[in-house]
């Protein structure tokens, strides 16, 4: 049974799901039939706000679901088990949607070969050369069974260690020689993932904390094959709310001395970040935003700390002491509880609809637009929310004003963005 | 002893406060000798951020001090008590300033007439006419005594209860006619300042919740005098932070529910407050901030608490219940733990000095670059942060690209702002 | 079909409520199916904590549940309401259950006129005498229907506004004269279902803030008829944990100043409680605390605010602000996020457990051993959770240390509680 | 100049305290000298409370202090850097006790040498034997000097890292072949203080998380010489309010699935725990609580974040994930934020002047009296606050009861524990 029908100018268009499985996946594919049988609202997408709602995206109803995972399992059974842990999503929803999950399941992939430590022993019986002929098979036949016109390849698999950095990551050349010296130290999975996309001719968003398609070699390779990209590490709770509330501290010139970050998860994502290899590259670029935004040094730290009982509910909560006139000392502390994959699914769903339309209109290289869906975006400086934001909105109304790429443009105006 | 030297192209300027032995105004004052003798740093004052400080912008140790107040006492005083009830400066610092502090208690005269209910009983001996001409005669006195080029009108007296909308607010001839006939119904004391500030040429910033120049009638008035003019209701803690986190919610399109918000202060303007009449302008401002930026209704309470043990010590604990993706609800709580004085000072000194600036350059009419500022800016629709605080620094870059307003304009940007 | 065997030597034991389609009793009922068909654990139930389910308690099996409501409905509809908008229980769960809640539901009556204003001018269309008797005729006719031993009347209806203090609340001559005169404004619908019930031989927990049984004219015939009661208003939250930590701030010497708490609920008592008059008795209750653990005056607010959005989910936040040593000020604050109907049902199905021992075993007045369970415990000073829970432990021992009354007594011990 | 009169029938008492110019020192001093010219309450002193304040305690007036300190410095500044840097004390007061400083100052020695690392390279000079003999001669001095009846040694030392368990920790024989032998892995510093209070014949207070008393071999000493002792780690802050928290949970059935606690600090006590050695006892300490109290296993991570901006003012979040009635999910978290030394300080002279009755009354070996100062008492099993502090309240009635030992016994009582 085919899963859409896939018509419309955008043609059958494909996401290809690397952690297809995972929560946010399950979450992701779950709404997307869910808003296609009028059983949710489209809240929390921002490509549902005007005036990216003007632009032709690829309609939720056109997408073709496929993709890979690492752990063993069927999509109907994943989509209950996170539904029931996380009260996210009913059993009459699953119910209705049934066959749509069951349909998609056929073009999951799972195999454990996918996966191997780059820093460590962990091994994939398959060579990396076989590894990435297995992606891109399995794109290309994913592509085949559903005479897909696009394939968006969505990076969603758990954090992995980071591998050392290696001049083959500057150069493609040595990266080529790399997989052909199947040599893992400088080759992690997620690179293999962005390699086997570009290969293939897809697009990659990469959501996850990995390096992906963000070193230099993959960056070349996606100009050779005219490719649009971006990432990384989605921000959806702690770091977001870093790179909103930081500028006003720096507008208000009240000096942070301490800003102090917990939190706390259950998934499995929360059980991969619990290993401090796994953690690092999270780590690091949710420190390295504070830096950035302030332009001083702060004393800031950042926990994260593995709570079963959480499930995919994330906890975070953070202290932030910071001077104001006559050098007094103040605090500022909020909590943060969200539903990791309900906050995460939506900004996916986003940027495979940001990568599509670019794609489709010829745009290459990173997709700087995307900067505010990202804690470490590919290619931009700019680390404060609101610029990023409207970053995006000038992209959308440049198009726009273009005149061939809009629907029927009205004048609505997303809230809180003003009269520009 | 003359309070200062008073020399530069700006001239001798004075800042003339109304609740001049208040804790802002106290605070205030202590901050500015303080800073002259730099015993503390600048932090938290929005006019020494680039670009705004490469305006030529009054320098801190130019200015004059001077006012009024209904409540009997001395600076040195009211210093004292500040101080050590919210243990935000020193005896040290206190001793070291005392000349200056004494200095200013000169120029502050008490006197209990300059306030009335206009909604109630309470009733000063003079009349209106009498009482507007003893502001202005104290403001000329303040101008000959130091030979003050120009004078700042800032008020921070206390929230005072709303008159009822009256025909006379909104026109010129009547609000006179209202003057004359002692119609204290109409004239609230704020309006009585605005109103006197005008009448002597002076700007006048309100950073009160009362209604002062925000009336048709002194709008009119200002233009004829060519003043400048900005308020009302300085956001300093958790309406700034509305401001701030509501766009975020709204470009994420995760949609609030209900956002409840307490406050709980204890100082002179805490107990204003916690009579219903007098909190009435502050609750709507408060209040009104949200359905603007959001642009749908919101189920929002603010309940603001006089808890005497808290002195000037401010506490806001705010609740957001939003939904995402698949209609699930979540929640964000933050506590913001101030001093409200230390937060409110440095922002009265900058819109002064933007005042002064404002002046200076010949510019009349609501200072419409000093949204960030306020509550219920005056004159704009914007109530977001970050696009309001875009606007200052915009206004800026146009002074200084004009190049006769800057000193030596430095390649400082703003931290946070980025690069434009 | 009737409800359970019923067997045992405590005998058939009904439980007779008033709001048996409230939020409450909805749960308590859909729990006790739930736990019959072992679906979910006992968490929550005091019960069964040694040493207390070491007494010879009735079993959760032998109960039968009946009522009345003030609003139609029935209540497998209600339990599936109740269980989608709070997302506490499964559509799972209530289909294995449902032909129980179906028999139940045969035994609840809806009549909107059980309820009347003591205090407005709402009315319902019989006289007192009338309401008294068809409370008596359903309770009777429950017990009838499946032969019943013993029932025990448990009240969870909605906050009434209470009624004036009047002569008649003290005297039963009177009581019974306000009565015959159809006096609504004596007699509140609380008080005529304690009326009710004592007049049919039921014990009465009252779970409500409403007066119920505390008025010395309802003691008088609680003790002429020989019958057990306690109440009132459960305490779940914000002062379950006044009553937990005041007393830490007392033993530590530290003085509170301030006690500011906030509470948040949307689900039908936050509707009833959004109205001034109905909120009367839970804010005293609430407010009663904190002086009767601390022994001197203490600035507290108890603010109780309706929000739609968090259903059955009440938040409370509480600001401490203490001095220590040194007269220095220190905060605490906390934030708890319960669901009010998870945390009161099972206290409810503990008091009636308690009440039917306490009437098995011929006890009568005030159940002075629940007074952990209340705000305003009947007949009982002490207001710290601590001691009021030993007693209740020591309540238990004393029946089992006569023997007779327990089963197999095991060593167990309540943990936390130490070895006595 | 003598620091006080000394009369009275408890005689001239000394404190000996080892840190004598930290934080915790520094500020019960100062509240001593302060709280006797009636500048301060004496709030946070559980001596003070009834009944304990009717046991004939030494007064505060009677107390001499001396010392030592690993770190140079005298105490006037080191009192003067605590009051500014925490905002806790004013120069007014300083000033106005500065002779008793100066005169107290005057006792204490400040020596590198009497601190050492047992499990590292670290390496003071002297031997142990040396290092125990100064100490010794260091107390006796001091003794001989203000001519005291008694002394109490109280370590308020910072913490130091666990020496690795050793059979001469259980026995005294091997004890003092190790000192003899100069084994400093088996030695620590806390443990050399203890052995040179115990050899000259004073009680032992141990507030620290170090070792100190708490080995068999030294429990032998202090019965051989008839001496009292207390500690280790008192609990000011999460895991006082642990003890209080978790036993609610307890009895109300509702099951703890995780315990997630964060302790900010900046302090010098911070800065030590910043070592992982270091912190161990402590993060044990704090640990061991739970599990201890709810006796089953809880997912529960403390940290312990070096934040030097908060000073001495500690801040705790606690997160508390728990589940109720239907096994449903919910949660409590709170925000402690205490001026560490100002928690502390107190208590730690109500634990010296228990100690200087106990020991004036005869009796010997661990203070169980004073279980609920401590995270890990001494010999005692209990853990949650309220039945410690039963204990203490029994044990002070006992005294009273025996009619010798209190002044003129009140009939007041302590607040919130009830008519006992």
């Amino acid at each position: 049974m085919d899963q859409t029908t896939g018509n419309g100018e955008w043609g059958r268009t494909g996401i290809w799901i690397a952690g297809a499985l995972g929560d946010i996946s399950t979450t992701l594919i779950v709404g997307t039939l869910a808003i296609r049988k009028a059983m949710v609202s489209r809240t929390g997408m921002v490509s549902e706000l005007p005036p990216l709602c003007d632009l032709d995206l690829v309609p939720l109803d056109q997408l073709f679901f496929g993709g890979i995972d690492i752990c063993p399992g069927h999509l109907p059974e994943a989509a209950a088990a996170v539904g029931s842990s996380s009260r996210t999503f009913s059993r009459e929803m699953l119910e209705a949607i049934r066959p749509g999950l069951e349909a998609i399941d056929a073009d999951i992939e799972c195999d454990r070969d996918f996966e191997w430590n780059s820093r460590g022993s962990a091994y994939s019986a398959r060579t990396l050369n076989e590894v990435v002929d297995q992606l891109r098979a399995n794109i290309s036949r994913f592509k085949r069974r559903h005479d897909l016109k696009r394939i968006i390849v969505l990076d969603l698999a758990s954090a992995e260690p980071t591998p050392r950095a290696a001049p083959a990551h500057a150069e493609l050349r040595l990266l080529r020689e790399a997989l052909a010296n199947d040599d893992r130290q400088v080759i992690s999975p997620s690179i293999a993932r962005a390699l086997a996309a570009f290969m293939e001719g897809c697009p990659y968003v990469n959501f996850t904390p990995n390096l992906g398609a963000g070193i230099g070699a993959l960056e070349k390779l996606a100009a050779e094959n005219s490719l649009a990209y971006c990432g990384n590490d989605a921000k959806t709770g702690e770091t977001l709310l870093k790179t909103v509330l930081a500028p006003m501290f720096a507008m208000r010139n009240l000096h942070v001395m301490s800003w102090e970050g917990v939190n706390m998860l259950g998934n499995n994502d929360g059980r991969a970040l619990s290993d401090t290899e796994r953690r690092e590259a999270k780590i690091r670029n949710k420190e390295d935003v504070l830096p950035k935004l302030l332009k001083y040094p702060v004393h800031a730290g950042v926990d994260i700390n593995f709570v079963p009982s959480l499930g995919d509910w994330k906890t975070a909560w953070d202290f932030i002491h910071f001077k104001g006139f006559l050098d007094v000392p103040m605090t500022m502390q909020f909590t943060w509880q969200g539903c990791d994959s309900i906050l995460a699914a939506p900004l996916a769903l986003d940027l495979v609809r940001m990568a599509e339309f670019a794609a489709r209109h010829g745009e290459t290289g990173p997709m700087t637009q995307t900067a505010s869906f990202f804690k470490n975006p590919i290619a931009v400086e700019e680390m404060a929310f609101f610029p990023q934001f409207e970053n995006l909105i000038r992209y959308a109304e440049i198009h726009l004003a273009r005149g061939g790429s809009g629907r029927n443009i009205s004048a609505r105006k997303v809230s809180a963005i003003g009269d520009r």
